[in-house]
C-alpha cells in the first residue's frame, strides 16, 4: 500500500526559490499536483490536449488570454481549457498550485517519446 | 471555445450550507473540482479505482485510516490512494476542495451503469 502523508503546501514552498519551475508534490490518478513560484511574464503558450488548473496560494496572478485578461487572487482557481492560448503574468511573486496530467510537458508534446525523458518538473 | 472564468472559492462556498454534499465548481480533464462542507463523522469507505484529493480551505480535518490518523489544517492536502479505506472526521465545520475523477460516485461503483444517473454532486 502506498504511504499516505499530509502535504503542507507552505512547508513545500519553503524548499525552493526558483521561478517558473514547477515542483511535483503528489500524484493523483493520471495527474501531478505541482507547486510553482512565478514572477514576471511567461510566454504565450497552450496545451493542445490537456486542461490546466491554477490555484493561487499567495500573491496576485494575471493570466492574459487572447480575448480577455483574468485576475486571480489567493483562494481563486481557474481552469485553462486545452487549446486555449494563455500568458501568465505576475507583477510580484505569486505562489500557485497546479494540477496537470502526467503527460503535460514543459517542452511540449513533441518531446513525449519513449527515448526522451519528459520534463514534468522534479519531485520535492 | 469554452468560457474561461475565475472561480472564487469563498464566493462559491457562500452559496450552500449543506454538509457532506460536494458541489462541482469546475471540470479538469477527466476530473471534477468540488467544494464541500464537512462536520461530524463520515462513514468508513474507499474508492476502488480512483485516488481522491482533499485540500483543506478552512478548519481542521481528521482523516482516520485503518493504521493511522491524519490531521490536516488549512493549506494542507492529502491524496487518499485508490483502495485505501478512510473516514473523514470534522469536530468543527471544515471547508474542503476535492478533486475526483468524473467516474467517482458517492453511491459507489456499483451504481455506475448507463441506465442509472450517477450522483457526483450538483454544479454550483
Amino acid at each position: 500500500m502506498k504511504k499516505v502523508a499530509v502535504i503542507k503546501l507552505a512547508q513545500k514552498l519553503s524548499q525552493f526559490s526558483d521561478l517558473w519551475s514547477p515542483k511535483i508534490v503528489a500524484e493523483l490518478n493520471d495527474s501531478y499536483i505541482k507547486l510553482a513560484k512565478l514572477k514576471g511574464e511567461y510566454v504565450w503558450h497552450k496545451h493542445e490536449n490537456e486542461d490546466e488548473m491554477f490555484f493561487v496560494i499567495s500573491g496576485d496572478l494575471t493570466i492574459e488570454l487572447r480575448d480577455t485578461t483574468l485576475s486571480l487572487q489567493p483562494g481563486d482557481i481557474v481552469v485553462i481549457p486545452k487549446g486555449v492560448e494563455h500568458k501568465p503574468v505576475a507583477p510580484s511573486e505569486v505562489h500557485v498550485m497546479l494540477i496537470e496530467p502526467k503527460t503535460t510537458l514543459s517542452t511540449g508534446d513533441s518531446a513525449n517519446t519513449e527515448d526522451k525523458k519528459p520534463t514534468h518538473g522534479e519531485w520535492i
